[in-house]
């Protein structure tokens, strides 16, 4: 149900006189033509038959090893061997639940959590148990005494799956303690960590963390990497880096799910990241971000009704908003799309119906005036719902506080 | 246990000394540069910011629309909006498996099968059920008496998938009046057909048969599709006919699993089948893929022990022989690998063990050359495991009667 909810509304989001800050797309406009022209050039004169056929199945060699190089970018030591190459990030999810995951296993993962993992979660007939987050991430002391009521009850998960840097969809960043905690609660349970890290290159202020692979070295942590939004989600290159036990069955059920990844978009990322100008445009899509994050949040403040909250995130791709508890953003959607502009409703985040006044809002995918007209449409629908409430409810003292969660900003 | 065979088959045949006869490889080195090089220029000029971005998950208009047109040209007449495109043939058969399939569930297929079809089939724990073949595909006789058995006992196939068109990995095609009892039975007892058709297109002798979707008109036929083998398997695109309640739950299936297919790589199709030159590279590989065929079983005829048999495919990649009894293909495969040639042994297109004695030769991946010295080279073995036999059971009266099956050459 969720599903098809997100995607009727990816439908309608497509339609260009809808301002989105649903999707999770990058900004490639600014990608220089002249550096795929420069690929696609040396494809037709050496190897046209090479990428129109079939590859590996672990992905090819170039690719693993330009993995192993941007991984280094964020201070992690891998070997290409220990990489399997995925058709994007959305299959590297897939494929580590498929191959960990047996029907009515536990799975951990933070709430809110990344709406498009749920239903691939869930596909797997995983019994998800979602651990509260704040502004500094999963709250540690509420997963360890999870760990420890299902030990009582002779229960274990099979893995924790966190996006730790720049949250999906809350936009919050695990903390350093929070990290090593983690790592050494996994150790001593011996339970697998599955990193999603997606954003980690994407900070616009602030120090870098260690990543949950780096402080663990690997031993308890697999960890989920991706192009999608460093170089571009349409040449659909993803990646999982875990122990060789894993890795091949991750393997075998690559082969059986879609044999390879497609060789000619591997062959152009691999030659891209060979050059180092990747660094420089990701300097150049970190300089967009910054500035539409801080339109957005702007926007927010000026427009989002008196008692709303909200993060402001280091990185990534999302703002997390809440809103006061009399407005649901599933209803408010519909109203928003009536205007114009769309958004991702908080519940798609939970299993559980939490969320319920949430919403998550994109700020990569839009330009700054958009950002800006596509909150004002958000701001003025839901202060329409209040006073409708408020007229409805005919009082004049409603309180309206704010909910806990991750949220900074407020207003 | 097979598919880690299969995987370490894959990576002994990608060795450049070894003459693979194994995959299911097309030959791309035909392909004419320039009209790869001017897709990319186009692209350069026009949509270097959309093909790096995520697409749709169902895939773009314009692949759907050529896809249209594809399948006209196999005579069968439907609605773009019908298309689900997956990333690859393998794709197809992963996402309608795990629509249809619960663990538990019967499905029915050929035997033998596509050996890359078991895995996928076993991971979603269908109980796998394979009616034997002949020369003119799955013997419909035993179809129905399995299906009056099944119902006896209250049970019901989800889905009978077959290649019904120069068969992976049997090379035969299933006769004219077998095509309608087939479609006359999944109507009978409301059942669904899977039809995997990745090489209709190249026949090389002949007449066309209609599809059983064409036959059917799509009520009871859900097909797939794919650009592997008329222009690229380094694309990975392919496609699912289906109902609309089907087509909602693959796409929902999709979008757990890999978001979307590449936006690049459908971009370069779309725009490549607009354009009628595709016929003539179909047109083009035909010629070639005839003459390899014709040197494989030219071979075989020559290097093969008494007592093989095998078939002459109409169209398609592959000659599926049976050797005499007493030659285990498993065995002989280490043997052949020895020599610097590879094959599939038979066992991988049973769920049972059947097919110990055969073996899947494949013809279009290979020059005409390399096929004849392959096939040499296992001939040379087979007859060495032969002798080797004929001496330890010290019997000059062996007989070795050919096997029931597909083939039609003996030797």
């Amino acid at each position: 149900m969720r599903s098809s909810v997100m995607r009727d509304l990816m439908a309608i989001t497509a339609r260009p006189e809808v301002i989105s800050l649903a999707g999770g797309l990058p900004d490639t406009s600014t990608f220089p033509p002249e550096a795929f022209a420069a690929e696609m050039d040396r494809i037709t004169r050496t190897s046209v038959a090479e990428v129109l056929q079939y590859g590996p199945t672990e992905g090819i060699d170039l690719v693993r090893e330009q993995i192993v190089k941007v991984m280094a970018a964020e201070d992690m030591r891998i070997d290409a061997m220990d990489v399997t190459v995925t058709t994007g990030g959305q299959q590297a999810i897939d494929l580590i639940t498929k191959v960990l995951i047996d029907p009515g296993d536990i799975l951990i993962c933070d709430a809110p959590t990344y709406p498009g993992a749920l239903p691939t979660f869930l596909s797997y007939e995983a019994d998800v148990v979602q651990i509260e987050c704040d502004a500094d991430g999963m709250k540690i002391d509420i997963l360890e005494q999870t760990l420890a009521d299902l030990a009582a009850k002779g229960r274990k998960p099979k893995f924790i799956y966190s996006v730790p840097t720049f949250q999906n969809p809350g936009g919050m960043t695990l903390s350093l303690e929070r990290r090593r905690r983690l790592v050494a609660l996994a150790r001593e349970h011996e339970i697998l960590i599955v990193e999603d890290n997606p954003y980690g290159l994407l900070r616009y202020e602030g120090e870098s963390l260690p990543t949950l692979y780096s402080l663990d070295g690997g031993n308890y942590v697999v960890y989920l990497g991706t192009f999608s939004k460093i170089l571009s989600a349409g040449l659909r290159i993803g990646w999982i880096v875990s122990p060789t036990p894993i890795r091949e069955k991750v393997v075998l059920g690559k082969a059986a799910t879609d044999l390879c990844t497609s060789t000619l978009t591997q062959d152009f990322a691999g030659h891209y990241f060979e050059k180092d100008r990747w660094r420089e445009y990701v300097d150049d899509l970190v300089g967009i971000y910054r500035g539409r994050r801080d339109a957005m949040i702007g926007a927010m403040s000026e427009y989002f009704p008196h008692g709303s909250t909200w993060n402001k995130p280091e990185g990534g791709l999302f703002v997390w908003a809440t809103l006061p508890d009399v407005i649901n953003t599933e209803d408010l959607l519909a109203k928003a799309l009536g205007k114009g502009v769309a958004f991702v409703p908080g519940t798609g985040a939970y299993v559980d119906g939490r969320g319920a006044s949430s919403m998550r809002l994109n700020f990569s995918g839009v330009k700054e005036d958009e950002i800006i007209e596509g909150i004002r449409r958000i701001g003025t629908v839901a202060r329409e719902q209040l006073s409708l409430y408020e007229t409805m409810t005919s009082t004049d003292e409603m309180r309206l506080p704010p909910r806990p969660g991750p949220e900074e900003g407020e207003r």
